[in-house]
């Protein structure tokens, strides 16, 4: 029988980066040890009539590009099939912020321009995000860039959201692997939630927050780019992010030797994610800049990848209070993850 | 064969309560009326075992009050025995806000003070909130504002959040109809947030954000203190708040009256909602002021009851930006809402 640790008293800790406050309330939790996820991966595997397959590409809606572009694609970026804003939707050509939003008289409102798309990551239905080599990962990353400078130049675009649904209950409508970019007409209030606080980080510090590793005692694994670590006030049970060792704002900076090395921490992370928890469903975003605004006016920003494992579930407490309650700490989470050793 | 009603442009909202950005994506969704959840309402339902029954106290953790104060109760409130916080943690008896809170390097951190309360509802394992009378809900009511009385001795104390969760899939535990109190040592983001946008709301137009209905397509039901509304920026379809009449900043301003008159609402509200989406599991939520803030320092903030039914799942969207996509406009779910009859 598995003896009991000491009990740690719970604490609240607020993110430099979010301004959100957490709750690590280890009393409730088994071992940091025993956290599985007990959700089903992917529960609609169903191959036979899966529209990102190859040769199927006549079932989908229309292509942007692919890569290579040939019959013989390894990943292609297509519009999606029911887009959450429309690309056809008239739009005004310039501001859609804040000052120029239509006030109704409940509330602002501005029209749902935008671009919504998907990135089929492999042709193979079989193949996850993981199984791919650290240069096949850095071509995904790469086609998130490309697609990112392309949507640039739609002056009414502030902010494009990437980010991966992986298993049914972390939102995936297929087990295809695939990613998404929503390119949204408004920056959304934890873009300038965040950008506020590392600001405010800034001014009072002289430092960028995310500029190099805080404590060793969080850290998961680094490469020559990149570094990982459980965050300080992890809103989640075993939440990663990873960050570039260099001070860059917008993530559409990276290059391609970057984008390798990026693959490469990626896979390995979640390689670690999937064998410590039990394969568990989970969402990766990226956390850029506004796409209009330049490096120099935000000095103090500095993008990430946030990868959140789905172990628990959200109910009233986070839904109204907007805070989170983390029965893992993440210096447990970090030691469990550094520790592990996985074939790559 | 059902016809496809014509399809709405998207739009984008901006709540000013929440000051929220929502995606109306009507094109993702089935008709408003065919929402249904999917969800099993309570598949925990195993009476013969459970804590919360009438003759089970003993098994509980410690009891706070029960009303009435006799063997045959009718509802108790009594410690939660996982509980998120520590009230027996040392504590400082004072400010324990941002201004005072530790700096560890890493981001701010509070000691886990505070209280997590459960209130059960009834005796009866069967018996669900909106099976009770008007009154017994009042009573519900009235026993969160006599323990948020109690709690408002503690200076340390800054906020509680009291909530329900209904369902499984809706974070509840256990299927006997109870609801929570998190006492918390600091104020969260979100209650800032909301005060704020309150706040410039009041100082842009001179009156409270929610002082009246502010437009008839949105009612849903109302009674001599209170009405319903599908808030103009819903972040979830089918979303409620319940508003008092008259401005009030602080949930624990309820009398014994009101108290009746809301239960009635309540009641009526989970009703047709348990009608109309098929039983789904849901949220409820009070959005109160901070409890060491006196109303003439807040003029313009107002309490409210936060309903959220749980039809739709959330991903990396959701998790990466803070914006939702409803596919159901507000307009659309009140006159479901409003033109339902329910026996009652």
């Amino acid at each position: 029988m598995a003896t009991t640790p000491p009990t740690r008293s719970p604490e609240l800790r607020k993110d430099p980066v979010t301004n959100r406050w957490v709750i690590f309330s280890p009393a409730r939790a088994k071992r940091p040890s025993d956290f599985k996820s007990k959700s089903p991966e992917n529960p609609n595997n169903n191959s036979s009539s899966c529209p990102f397959c190859i040769g199927n590409e006549h079932q989908c809606a229309p292509e942007i590009f692919r890569v290579p572009p040939d019959p013989n694609w390894k990943l292609r970026v297509i519009e999606n099939l029911y887009p959450a804003l429309s690309r056809k939707l008239d739009h005004p050509n310039g501001q859609n912020d804040d000052s120029s939003s239509e006030l109704s008289g409940l509330g602002r409102v501005v029209p749902g321009f935008g671009f919504h798309d998907v990135v089929i990551e492999t042709p193979v239905h079989s193949v996850q995000l993981s199984d791919l080599d650290l240069s096949e990962i850095g071509d995904v990353l790469i086609a998130y860039k490309r697609r990112i400078e392309q949507i640039k130049q739609f002056d009414s675009i502030k902010y494009i959201q990437v980010f991966k649904n992986h298993g049914a209950s972390a939102g995936a409508s297929t087990s295809h692997s695939h990613s998404q970019m929503l390119s949204l007409p408004i920056v959304p209030a934890s873009v300038s939630t965040r950008l506020n606080s590392m600001k405010e980080h800034f001014n009072q510090t002289g430092k960028c927050s995310l500029c190099k590793v805080q404590s060793k005692d969080l850290l998961i694994n680094e490469t020559s780019h990149f570094f990982s670590i459980a965050p300080y006030a992890s809103s989640f049970p075993f939440e990663i992010w990873i960050i570039p060792r260099d001070h860059s704002s917008h993530f559409d900076e990276l290059d391609n030797k970057k984008a390798v090395d990026l693959g490469g921490l990626l896979k390995l992370i979640l390689k670690k994610m999937a064998l410590q928890l039990n394969k568990p469903p989970f969402n990766f975003m990226i956390h850029t800049s506004p796409i209009q605004i330049t490096d120099s006016e935000i000095p103090y920003s500095h993008w990430f990848l946030q990868i959140i494992p789905q172990l628990t579930g959200v109910g009233g407490f986070e839904l109204g209070s907007g805070c989170y309650i983390n029965p893992v700490f993440p210096g447990d989470a970090a030691k469990i993850l550094r520790e592990l050793n996985v074939p790559i």
